[in-house]
Protein backbone atom coordinates (compact mmCIF):
# COMPACT_ATOMS: atom_id res chain seq x y z
CA UNK A 1 0.00 0.00 0.00
CA UNK A 2 1.13 3.31 -1.15
CA UNK A 3 0.14 6.44 0.70
CA UNK A 4 1.63 9.94 0.04
CA UNK A 5 0.43 13.13 1.74
CA UNK A 6 0.33 16.62 0.19
CA UNK A 7 1.02 19.17 3.11
CA UNK A 8 3.15 22.45 3.45
CA UNK A 9 4.56 20.93 6.71
CA UNK A 10 6.44 17.58 5.68
CA UNK A 11 8.44 17.92 8.55
CA UNK A 12 5.31 17.10 10.86
CA UNK A 13 4.85 13.48 9.83
CA UNK A 14 8.06 11.79 11.48
CA UNK A 15 5.72 10.24 14.12
CA UNK A 16 5.02 8.15 11.13
CA UNK A 17 8.42 6.66 10.03
CA UNK A 18 8.91 5.73 13.95
CA UNK A 19 7.45 2.97 16.58
CA UNK A 20 4.96 0.60 14.67
CA UNK A 21 4.26 2.17 11.32
CA UNK A 22 8.08 2.82 11.33
CA UNK A 23 9.21 -1.15 11.57
CA UNK A 24 6.33 -1.71 8.76
CA UNK A 25 8.11 0.57 6.57
CA UNK A 26 10.94 -1.18 6.64
CA UNK A 27 9.28 -4.36 6.26
CA UNK A 28 7.97 -3.51 2.85
CA UNK A 29 4.35 -3.69 4.23
CA UNK A 30 3.91 0.32 2.93
CA UNK A 31 5.10 2.98 1.77
CA UNK A 32 4.48 6.43 3.44
CA UNK A 33 5.65 9.51 1.73
CA UNK A 34 5.34 13.34 2.29
CA UNK A 35 5.23 15.85 -0.81
CA UNK A 36 5.84 19.72 0.04
CA UNK A 37 2.83 21.63 -1.85
CA UNK A 38 5.30 24.68 -1.73
CA UNK A 39 7.85 23.34 -4.55
CA UNK A 40 5.26 23.11 -6.85
CA UNK A 41 4.14 26.80 -6.51
CA UNK A 42 5.08 28.65 -9.85
CA UNK A 43 4.33 32.61 -8.26
CA UNK A 44 7.74 34.59 -7.51
CA UNK A 45 7.58 33.74 -3.79
CA UNK A 46 6.64 29.77 -3.91
CA UNK A 47 3.60 31.15 -1.72
CA UNK A 48 0.82 28.79 -1.07
CA UNK A 49 -1.69 31.23 0.11
CA UNK A 50 -3.20 34.35 -0.22
CA UNK A 51 -6.41 36.33 1.42
CA UNK A 52 -9.92 35.25 1.13
CA UNK A 53 -12.32 36.61 -1.69
CA UNK A 54 -15.49 38.24 -0.04
CA UNK A 55 -13.04 38.86 2.84
CA UNK A 56 -12.81 37.73 6.24
CA UNK A 57 -9.26 36.97 8.13
CA UNK A 58 -6.97 34.07 7.94
CA UNK A 59 -5.63 32.95 5.05
CA UNK A 60 -7.00 30.60 2.09
CA UNK A 61 -4.72 27.78 0.05
CA UNK A 62 -3.94 28.64 -3.57
CA UNK A 63 -5.47 25.87 -5.67
CA UNK A 64 -2.53 26.15 -8.46
CA UNK A 65 0.43 24.36 -6.63
CA UNK A 66 -2.42 21.82 -4.67
CA UNK A 67 -4.01 20.82 -8.04
CA UNK A 68 -0.02 20.37 -9.81
CA UNK A 69 0.94 19.06 -6.88
CA UNK A 70 -1.49 16.15 -7.09
CA UNK A 71 -1.53 15.49 -10.72
CA UNK A 72 2.04 14.95 -10.61
CA UNK A 73 1.39 12.03 -7.55
CA UNK A 74 -1.15 10.86 -8.84
CA UNK A 75 0.32 9.88 -12.62
CA UNK A 76 -1.74 8.75 -15.39
CA UNK A 77 -4.29 5.70 -14.31
CA UNK A 78 -4.35 6.70 -10.64
CA UNK A 79 -7.13 4.24 -9.29
CA UNK A 80 -6.77 4.86 -5.43
CA UNK A 81 -8.39 7.61 -3.38
CA UNK A 82 -7.70 10.99 -3.05
CA UNK A 83 -8.70 12.61 0.24
CA UNK A 84 -8.98 15.97 1.79
CA UNK A 85 -8.93 15.88 5.32
CA UNK A 86 -11.31 18.97 6.72
CA UNK A 87 -13.89 19.83 9.92
CA UNK A 88 -16.42 20.30 6.78
CA UNK A 89 -15.97 16.26 5.35
CA UNK A 90 -17.89 13.81 6.54
CA UNK A 91 -16.87 12.02 9.61
CA UNK A 92 -14.42 9.52 10.26
CA UNK A 93 -15.61 5.65 11.34
CA UNK A 94 -13.91 2.58 11.55
CA UNK A 95 -15.97 1.57 8.39
CA UNK A 96 -14.22 4.57 6.23
CA UNK A 97 -11.19 3.34 8.17
CA UNK A 98 -11.27 -0.61 6.53
CA UNK A 99 -12.84 0.64 3.01
CA UNK A 100 -9.35 2.76 2.80
CA UNK A 101 -7.38 -0.26 4.02
CA UNK A 102 -8.56 -1.90 0.72
CA UNK A 103 -6.73 0.35 -1.43
CA UNK A 104 -3.40 0.05 -2.97
CA UNK A 105 -2.95 3.76 -2.81
CA UNK A 106 -4.15 7.04 -1.15
CA UNK A 107 -3.50 10.53 -1.59
CA UNK A 108 -4.36 12.97 1.35
CA UNK A 109 -4.20 16.58 1.44
CA UNK A 110 -3.81 18.77 4.44
CA UNK A 111 -5.26 22.10 4.95
CA UNK A 112 -4.27 24.96 6.95
CA UNK A 113 -5.28 28.20 8.17
CA UNK A 114 -8.71 28.81 6.80
CA UNK A 115 -8.93 25.87 4.08
CA UNK A 116 -8.22 25.40 0.40
CA UNK A 117 -9.80 27.50 -2.60
CA UNK A 118 -12.94 25.05 -3.69
CA UNK A 119 -11.33 24.75 -7.05
CA UNK A 120 -8.47 22.95 -5.89
CA UNK A 121 -11.27 20.10 -3.78
CA UNK A 122 -13.63 20.32 -6.96
CA UNK A 123 -10.40 19.15 -9.23
CA UNK A 124 -9.28 16.48 -7.81
CA UNK A 125 -10.50 15.42 -4.54
CA UNK A 126 -12.17 12.35 -4.30
CA UNK A 127 -13.39 12.81 -0.39
CA UNK A 128 -13.67 14.89 2.36
CA UNK A 129 -13.04 13.54 5.72
CA UNK A 130 -13.54 14.87 9.21
CA UNK A 131 -11.84 13.41 12.05
CA UNK A 132 -14.14 14.87 14.58
CA UNK A 133 -16.41 17.43 15.99
CA UNK A 134 -13.49 19.47 17.22
CA UNK A 135 -11.13 22.12 15.09
CA UNK A 136 -7.27 21.47 14.81
CA UNK A 137 -4.41 24.21 13.69
CA UNK A 138 -4.57 22.35 10.44
CA UNK A 139 -4.98 19.12 8.55
CA UNK A 140 -1.78 17.35 9.34
CA UNK A 141 -2.75 15.52 12.58
CA UNK A 142 -5.95 14.54 10.87
CA UNK A 143 -4.06 13.12 8.25
CA UNK A 144 -1.46 10.72 10.67
CA UNK A 145 -4.36 9.80 12.74
CA UNK A 146 -5.51 8.45 9.50
CA UNK A 147 -2.87 6.58 7.87
CA UNK A 148 -2.28 5.50 11.42
CA UNK A 149 -5.86 3.79 11.24
CA UNK A 150 -5.73 2.73 7.85
CA UNK A 151 -2.07 1.17 8.13
CA UNK A 152 -2.79 -1.40 11.00
CA UNK A 153 -5.27 -2.64 9.22
CA UNK A 154 -2.56 -3.80 6.21
CA UNK A 155 -1.58 -7.18 6.57
CA UNK A 156 1.78 -7.37 8.26
CA UNK A 157 1.15 -4.04 9.76
CA UNK A 158 1.04 -5.48 13.47
CA UNK A 159 3.25 -8.03 14.54
CA UNK A 160 0.58 -9.82 16.23
CA UNK A 161 -1.75 -10.93 14.06
CA UNK A 162 -4.34 -11.96 16.72
CA UNK A 163 -4.29 -8.80 18.00
CA UNK A 164 -6.95 -7.28 14.74
CA UNK A 165 -8.65 -10.59 15.35
CA UNK A 166 -9.28 -10.12 19.44
CA UNK A 167 -10.89 -6.58 18.59
CA UNK A 168 -13.49 -7.64 15.48
CA UNK A 169 -14.76 -10.17 18.45
CA UNK A 170 -15.83 -7.41 20.63
CA UNK A 171 -16.49 -4.87 17.85
CA UNK A 172 -19.78 -2.89 17.99
CA UNK A 173 -19.01 -2.69 22.14
CA UNK A 174 -16.77 -0.70 23.95
CA UNK A 175 -13.53 -2.94 25.38
CA UNK A 176 -13.95 -4.53 28.95
CA UNK A 177 -11.32 -3.43 31.33
CA UNK A 178 -8.06 -5.31 31.22
CA UNK A 179 -5.68 -6.31 34.10
CA UNK A 180 -2.12 -8.05 34.08
CA UNK A 181 0.11 -8.08 37.27
CA UNK A 182 0.00 -7.70 40.24
CA UNK A 183 -2.93 -9.58 41.47
CA UNK A 184 -2.99 -6.96 43.85
CA UNK A 185 -2.46 -3.14 43.48
CA UNK A 186 -2.41 -0.57 46.38
CA UNK A 187 -5.55 -2.84 47.93
CA UNK A 188 -7.71 -3.69 44.58
CA UNK A 189 -7.47 -6.85 43.10
CA UNK A 190 -8.07 -8.32 39.58
CA UNK A 191 -12.03 -9.58 39.35
CA UNK A 192 -12.02 -12.96 40.20
CA UNK A 193 -13.49 -14.80 37.11
CA UNK A 194 -10.30 -13.57 35.39
CA UNK A 195 -8.19 -15.50 37.78
CA UNK A 196 -9.39 -19.21 37.96
CA UNK A 197 -8.91 -20.21 34.08
CA UNK A 198 -12.69 -21.23 33.39
CA UNK A 199 -12.37 -19.81 29.98
CA UNK A 200 -16.50 -19.69 29.79
CA UNK A 201 -16.96 -17.80 32.97
CA UNK A 202 -14.03 -15.28 31.67
CA UNK A 203 -16.32 -14.63 28.40
CA UNK A 204 -19.03 -14.23 30.17
CA UNK A 205 -17.15 -11.71 32.34
CA UNK A 206 -15.26 -9.53 29.24
CA UNK A 207 -18.76 -9.45 27.39
CA UNK A 208 -20.78 -8.18 30.16
CA UNK A 209 -18.17 -5.31 31.07
CA UNK A 210 -18.10 -4.21 27.85
CA UNK A 211 -22.08 -4.01 27.36
CA UNK A 212 -22.33 -2.69 30.57
CA UNK A 213 -19.58 0.37 29.93
CA UNK A 214 -21.18 0.56 26.07
CA UNK A 215 -24.66 0.85 27.95
CA UNK A 216 -23.57 3.90 30.34
CA UNK A 217 -21.03 5.64 27.94
CA UNK A 218 -22.73 5.01 24.47
CA UNK A 219 -26.00 3.98 24.46
CA UNK A 220 -26.63 4.73 21.23
CA UNK A 221 -24.03 2.20 20.29
CA UNK A 222 -25.02 -0.86 22.82
CA UNK A 223 -28.26 -0.39 21.12
CA UNK A 224 -26.85 -0.80 18.00
CA UNK A 225 -25.52 -4.02 18.93
CA UNK A 226 -28.38 -5.25 21.08
CA UNK A 227 -31.16 -4.45 17.95
CA UNK A 228 -32.08 -7.10 15.71
CA UNK A 229 -29.38 -9.38 17.37
CA UNK A 230 -30.59 -12.86 17.53
CA UNK A 231 -29.83 -14.31 21.06
CA UNK A 232 -29.60 -17.85 22.70
CA UNK A 233 -30.85 -18.20 25.94
CA UNK A 234 -28.21 -18.02 27.95
CA UNK A 235 -26.92 -15.09 26.10
CA UNK A 236 -30.10 -13.50 26.48
CA UNK A 237 -29.87 -14.18 30.49
CA UNK A 238 -26.21 -12.13 30.23
CA UNK A 239 -27.62 -9.36 28.82
CA UNK A 240 -30.63 -9.04 31.05
CA UNK A 241 -28.22 -9.20 34.15
CA UNK A 242 -26.38 -6.11 32.59
CA UNK A 243 -29.64 -4.68 32.17
CA UNK A 244 -30.36 -5.32 35.91
CA UNK A 245 -27.36 -3.71 37.58
CA UNK A 246 -27.42 -0.92 35.45
CA UNK A 247 -31.45 -0.40 36.95
CA UNK A 248 -29.64 -1.49 40.30
CA UNK A 249 -27.28 1.35 40.20
CA UNK A 250 -30.11 4.37 39.51
CA UNK A 251 -32.06 3.37 42.16
CA UNK A 252 -29.37 3.72 44.77
CA UNK A 253 -27.46 6.32 42.83
CA UNK A 254 -29.74 8.89 41.44
CA UNK A 255 -27.29 11.74 40.64
CA UNK A 256 -25.61 9.21 38.37
CA UNK A 257 -28.98 8.83 36.74
CA UNK A 258 -29.03 12.09 36.43
CA UNK A 259 -25.60 12.03 34.48
CA UNK A 260 -26.27 9.06 32.15
CA UNK A 261 -30.04 10.86 30.80
CA UNK A 262 -28.13 14.50 30.45
CA UNK A 263 -25.48 12.60 28.57
CA UNK A 264 -27.75 10.69 26.01
CA UNK A 265 -29.64 13.61 25.76
CA UNK A 266 -26.57 15.76 24.68
CA UNK A 267 -26.40 13.37 22.00
CA UNK A 268 -29.08 13.70 20.68
CA UNK A 269 -28.69 17.09 19.82
CA UNK A 270 -24.97 16.95 18.36
CA UNK B 1 -1.69 26.52 30.38
CA UNK B 2 1.12 23.24 31.46
CA UNK B 3 0.23 20.25 29.23
CA UNK B 4 2.09 16.77 30.88
CA UNK B 5 2.04 14.06 28.54
CA UNK B 6 2.57 10.69 30.39
CA UNK B 7 3.73 8.11 27.13
CA UNK B 8 6.65 5.23 26.19
CA UNK B 9 6.96 6.93 22.99
CA UNK B 10 8.09 10.56 23.84
CA UNK B 11 9.87 10.78 20.62
CA UNK B 12 6.76 10.91 18.43
CA UNK B 13 5.37 14.30 19.93
CA UNK B 14 7.84 16.54 18.13
CA UNK B 15 5.29 17.87 15.63
CA UNK B 16 3.82 19.55 19.06
CA UNK B 17 7.09 21.59 19.31
CA UNK B 18 7.17 22.89 15.87
CA UNK B 19 4.87 25.52 13.72
CA UNK B 20 2.32 27.32 15.60
CA UNK B 21 2.45 25.19 18.70
CA UNK B 22 6.41 25.52 18.73
CA UNK B 23 5.99 29.54 18.00
CA UNK B 24 3.17 29.41 21.01
CA UNK B 25 5.78 27.71 23.29
CA UNK B 26 8.58 29.72 22.39
CA UNK B 27 6.38 32.66 23.27
CA UNK B 28 5.36 31.65 26.36
CA UNK B 29 1.72 30.66 26.16
CA UNK B 30 1.73 27.34 27.07
CA UNK B 31 4.16 24.73 28.24
CA UNK B 32 3.97 20.78 26.51
CA UNK B 33 6.29 18.13 28.02
CA UNK B 34 6.79 14.61 27.72
CA UNK B 35 7.25 12.31 30.65
CA UNK B 36 8.28 8.52 29.71
CA UNK B 37 6.63 6.28 32.00
CA UNK B 38 9.36 3.59 31.28
CA UNK B 39 11.78 5.72 33.72
CA UNK B 40 9.55 5.13 36.60
CA UNK B 41 9.27 1.45 35.60
CA UNK B 42 10.53 -0.64 38.95
CA UNK B 43 11.04 -4.03 37.86
CA UNK B 44 13.97 -5.16 36.82
CA UNK B 45 14.05 -4.64 33.03
CA UNK B 46 12.01 -1.55 32.94
CA UNK B 47 9.13 -3.15 31.66
CA UNK B 48 6.02 -1.27 31.54
CA UNK B 49 3.94 -4.04 29.89
CA UNK B 50 2.85 -7.43 30.88
CA UNK B 51 0.50 -10.36 29.58
CA UNK B 52 -3.69 -9.66 30.46
CA UNK B 53 -5.30 -11.71 32.87
CA UNK B 54 -7.75 -14.15 31.54
CA UNK B 55 -5.67 -14.47 28.59
CA UNK B 56 -5.99 -13.08 25.28
CA UNK B 57 -3.62 -11.72 22.70
CA UNK B 58 -1.48 -7.98 23.56
CA UNK B 59 -0.35 -6.75 26.53
CA UNK B 60 -1.30 -4.64 29.20
CA UNK B 61 0.11 -1.51 30.42
CA UNK B 62 1.41 -2.10 33.93
CA UNK B 63 -0.42 0.22 36.91
CA UNK B 64 2.65 0.58 38.82
CA UNK B 65 5.40 3.25 36.15
CA UNK B 66 1.78 5.27 35.36
CA UNK B 67 0.49 5.62 39.13
CA UNK B 68 4.13 6.74 40.19
CA UNK B 69 4.72 8.71 36.83
CA UNK B 70 0.62 10.14 37.47
CA UNK B 71 1.72 11.33 41.12
CA UNK B 72 4.76 12.26 40.86
CA UNK B 73 3.69 14.77 37.91
CA UNK B 74 0.78 16.38 39.61
CA UNK B 75 2.54 16.78 42.59
CA UNK B 76 0.49 17.94 45.95
CA UNK B 77 -2.15 20.38 45.31
CA UNK B 78 -3.22 19.34 41.83
CA UNK B 79 -6.81 21.16 40.36
CA UNK B 80 -6.30 20.26 36.51
CA UNK B 81 -7.57 17.32 34.53
CA UNK B 82 -6.44 13.92 34.15
CA UNK B 83 -7.52 12.18 30.75
CA UNK B 84 -6.70 9.21 29.43
CA UNK B 85 -6.69 8.76 25.92
CA UNK B 86 -8.92 5.41 24.93
CA UNK B 87 -11.42 4.04 22.25
CA UNK B 88 -13.93 3.37 25.23
CA UNK B 89 -13.75 7.10 26.42
CA UNK B 90 -16.47 9.42 25.56
CA UNK B 91 -16.11 10.76 21.86
CA UNK B 92 -14.62 14.15 22.00
CA UNK B 93 -16.18 17.47 20.82
CA UNK B 94 -15.44 20.96 20.53
CA UNK B 95 -17.59 21.76 24.05
CA UNK B 96 -15.27 19.61 25.74
CA UNK B 97 -11.96 21.34 23.98
CA UNK B 98 -13.34 24.65 25.26
CA UNK B 99 -13.64 22.97 28.80
CA UNK B 100 -10.45 21.46 28.57
CA UNK B 101 -8.75 25.27 27.48
CA UNK B 102 -10.47 26.73 30.83
CA UNK B 103 -7.75 24.47 32.85
CA UNK B 104 -4.64 25.66 34.00
CA UNK B 105 -3.08 21.90 33.77
CA UNK B 106 -3.55 18.79 32.09
CA UNK B 107 -2.16 15.66 32.03
CA UNK B 108 -2.53 13.03 29.24
CA UNK B 109 -2.06 9.58 29.69
CA UNK B 110 -1.17 7.34 26.33
CA UNK B 111 -2.68 3.84 26.37
CA UNK B 112 -0.60 1.35 24.39
CA UNK B 113 -1.41 -2.35 23.15
CA UNK B 114 -4.27 -3.68 24.72
CA UNK B 115 -4.63 -0.94 27.03
CA UNK B 116 -3.34 -0.07 30.94
CA UNK B 117 -4.65 -2.35 33.74
CA UNK B 118 -7.93 -0.41 34.84
CA UNK B 119 -6.57 -0.01 38.37
CA UNK B 120 -4.02 2.64 37.18
CA UNK B 121 -7.58 4.30 35.77
CA UNK B 122 -9.14 3.83 38.87
CA UNK B 123 -6.43 5.13 41.04
CA UNK B 124 -5.40 8.70 38.89
CA UNK B 125 -7.76 9.10 36.16
CA UNK B 126 -10.64 11.79 36.16
CA UNK B 127 -11.95 11.50 32.22
CA UNK B 128 -11.66 8.77 29.69
CA UNK B 129 -11.65 10.54 26.08
CA UNK B 130 -11.83 9.19 22.63
CA UNK B 131 -11.45 11.43 19.28
CA UNK B 132 -13.37 9.42 17.50
CA UNK B 133 -14.77 5.69 16.42
CA UNK B 134 -11.73 4.38 14.67
CA UNK B 135 -8.57 2.48 15.90
CA UNK B 136 -5.19 3.77 16.66
CA UNK B 137 -1.78 1.72 16.95
CA UNK B 138 -1.78 3.92 20.33
CA UNK B 139 -2.80 6.94 21.85
CA UNK B 140 -0.07 8.65 21.15
CA UNK B 141 -1.92 10.86 17.77
CA UNK B 142 -5.06 10.73 20.29
CA UNK B 143 -3.05 12.67 22.81
CA UNK B 144 -1.67 15.02 19.96
CA UNK B 145 -5.17 15.80 18.86
CA UNK B 146 -6.33 17.02 21.79
CA UNK B 147 -3.40 19.14 22.84
CA UNK B 148 -3.44 21.07 19.03
CA UNK B 149 -7.32 21.35 19.25
CA UNK B 150 -6.99 22.93 22.99
CA UNK B 151 -3.93 24.67 22.46
CA UNK B 152 -5.31 26.71 19.75
CA UNK B 153 -7.97 28.24 22.18
CA UNK B 154 -5.39 29.38 24.57
CA UNK B 155 -4.65 33.39 24.22
CA UNK B 156 -1.96 34.25 22.43
CA UNK B 157 -1.45 30.71 20.77
CA UNK B 158 -3.26 31.42 17.18
CA UNK B 159 -1.38 34.61 15.42
CA UNK B 160 -4.61 36.04 14.29
CA UNK B 161 -7.28 36.34 17.02
CA UNK B 162 -10.13 36.99 14.46
CA UNK B 163 -9.44 33.53 13.19
CA UNK B 164 -11.26 32.23 16.00
CA UNK B 165 -13.72 34.98 16.20
CA UNK B 166 -14.93 34.09 12.39
CA UNK B 167 -15.29 30.23 13.67
CA UNK B 168 -17.84 31.50 16.18
CA UNK B 169 -19.97 32.95 13.96
CA UNK B 170 -20.51 30.38 11.82
CA UNK B 171 -20.24 27.81 14.83
CA UNK B 172 -22.90 25.16 14.58
CA UNK B 173 -22.70 24.72 10.47
CA UNK B 174 -19.70 23.20 8.60
CA UNK B 175 -18.13 25.78 6.75
CA UNK B 176 -18.48 27.65 3.37
CA UNK B 177 -16.04 27.19 0.52
CA UNK B 178 -13.48 29.35 0.61
CA UNK B 179 -11.91 31.33 -2.78
CA UNK B 180 -8.67 32.79 -3.33
CA UNK B 181 -7.17 34.32 -6.29
CA UNK B 182 -7.08 34.37 -9.35
CA UNK B 183 -10.31 35.10 -10.09
CA UNK B 184 -10.55 32.14 -12.91
CA UNK B 185 -8.51 29.06 -12.30
CA UNK B 186 -8.60 26.26 -15.42
CA UNK B 187 -11.91 28.00 -16.23
CA UNK B 188 -13.52 27.82 -13.21
CA UNK B 189 -14.92 30.87 -11.47
CA UNK B 190 -15.20 32.27 -8.44
CA UNK B 191 -18.72 32.96 -6.91
CA UNK B 192 -20.11 36.26 -8.31
CA UNK B 193 -21.24 37.42 -4.84
CA UNK B 194 -17.67 37.32 -3.30
CA UNK B 195 -16.57 39.60 -6.00
CA UNK B 196 -18.80 42.37 -6.01
CA UNK B 197 -17.78 43.84 -2.49
CA UNK B 198 -21.76 43.77 -1.38
CA UNK B 199 -20.55 42.37 2.16
CA UNK B 200 -24.63 42.00 2.68
CA UNK B 201 -24.76 39.50 -0.12
CA UNK B 202 -21.16 37.96 1.06
CA UNK B 203 -22.94 37.06 4.24
CA UNK B 204 -25.87 36.00 3.09
CA UNK B 205 -23.49 33.83 0.38
CA UNK B 206 -21.90 32.39 3.08
CA UNK B 207 -24.81 31.64 5.38
CA UNK B 208 -26.63 29.75 2.32
CA UNK B 209 -23.65 27.83 1.36
CA UNK B 210 -22.83 27.08 4.98
CA UNK B 211 -25.86 25.87 6.02
CA UNK B 212 -26.46 23.57 2.41
CA UNK B 213 -23.18 21.72 2.90
CA UNK B 214 -24.23 20.95 6.80
CA UNK B 215 -27.80 19.76 5.46
CA UNK B 216 -26.22 17.33 3.04
CA UNK B 217 -23.51 16.10 4.75
CA UNK B 218 -24.56 16.28 8.39
CA UNK B 219 -28.07 16.70 8.30
CA UNK B 220 -28.45 16.00 12.46
CA UNK B 221 -26.07 19.18 12.78
CA UNK B 222 -28.23 20.73 10.45
CA UNK B 223 -31.31 20.27 12.56
CA UNK B 224 -29.29 20.59 15.89
CA UNK B 225 -28.91 24.51 14.52
CA UNK B 226 -32.60 25.38 13.15
CA UNK B 227 -34.38 23.82 16.36
CA UNK B 228 -35.46 26.47 18.28
CA UNK B 229 -33.98 29.04 16.81
CA UNK B 230 -35.18 32.34 16.63
CA UNK B 231 -35.02 33.56 12.97
CA UNK B 232 -35.55 36.81 11.44
CA UNK B 233 -38.56 37.20 8.33
CA UNK B 234 -35.29 37.94 5.95
CA UNK B 235 -33.05 34.91 7.72
CA UNK B 236 -36.41 32.89 7.02
CA UNK B 237 -36.36 33.59 3.48
CA UNK B 238 -32.98 32.36 3.13
CA UNK B 239 -33.35 28.94 4.84
CA UNK B 240 -36.06 28.52 2.64
CA UNK B 241 -34.13 28.96 -0.32
CA UNK B 242 -31.60 26.43 0.62
CA UNK B 243 -34.17 24.31 1.21
CA UNK B 244 -35.72 24.85 -2.32
CA UNK B 245 -32.36 23.93 -3.75
CA UNK B 246 -31.58 20.94 -1.88
CA UNK B 247 -35.63 19.53 -2.58
CA UNK B 248 -34.98 20.68 -6.74
CA UNK B 249 -31.51 18.73 -6.54
CA UNK B 250 -32.98 15.44 -5.14
CA UNK B 251 -36.18 15.92 -7.57
CA UNK B 252 -33.40 16.26 -10.73
CA UNK B 253 -30.95 13.39 -9.12
CA UNK B 254 -32.86 10.51 -7.58
CA UNK B 255 -29.38 9.15 -7.06
CA UNK B 256 -28.28 11.77 -5.08
CA UNK B 257 -31.63 11.76 -2.39
CA UNK B 258 -31.30 7.75 -2.29
CA UNK B 259 -27.38 8.65 -1.00
CA UNK B 260 -28.80 11.28 1.65
CA UNK B 261 -31.32 9.14 3.39
CA UNK B 262 -28.98 6.04 3.15
CA UNK B 263 -26.33 8.68 5.17
CA UNK B 264 -28.62 9.67 7.42
CA UNK B 265 -30.26 6.19 8.17
CA UNK B 266 -26.45 4.94 8.87
CA UNK B 267 -25.91 7.83 11.48
CA UNK B 268 -29.02 6.97 13.59
CA UNK B 269 -27.01 3.07 13.62
CA UNK B 270 -23.76 4.37 14.92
Amino acid sequence: MEITILTTFPEMFAPLHTSILGRAEKAGHLSIREVDIRAYATNKHHNTDDAPFGGGAGMVMLAQPIVDAMRDVQGENFTGKRIYLTPKGRTLTQRDVERYAGESSLILLCGHYEGVDQRAIDLCIDEEVSIGDYVLTGGELAAMVLVDSVARLVPGVLGCENSAKDESFTSGLLEYPQYTRPREFEGLMVPEPLLNGNHREIAKWQFQESLYLTMKRRPEMASAYLEGRKLTRSQKKMVDEVFERLNLESETDPIEKKERVEQSDEKDHE
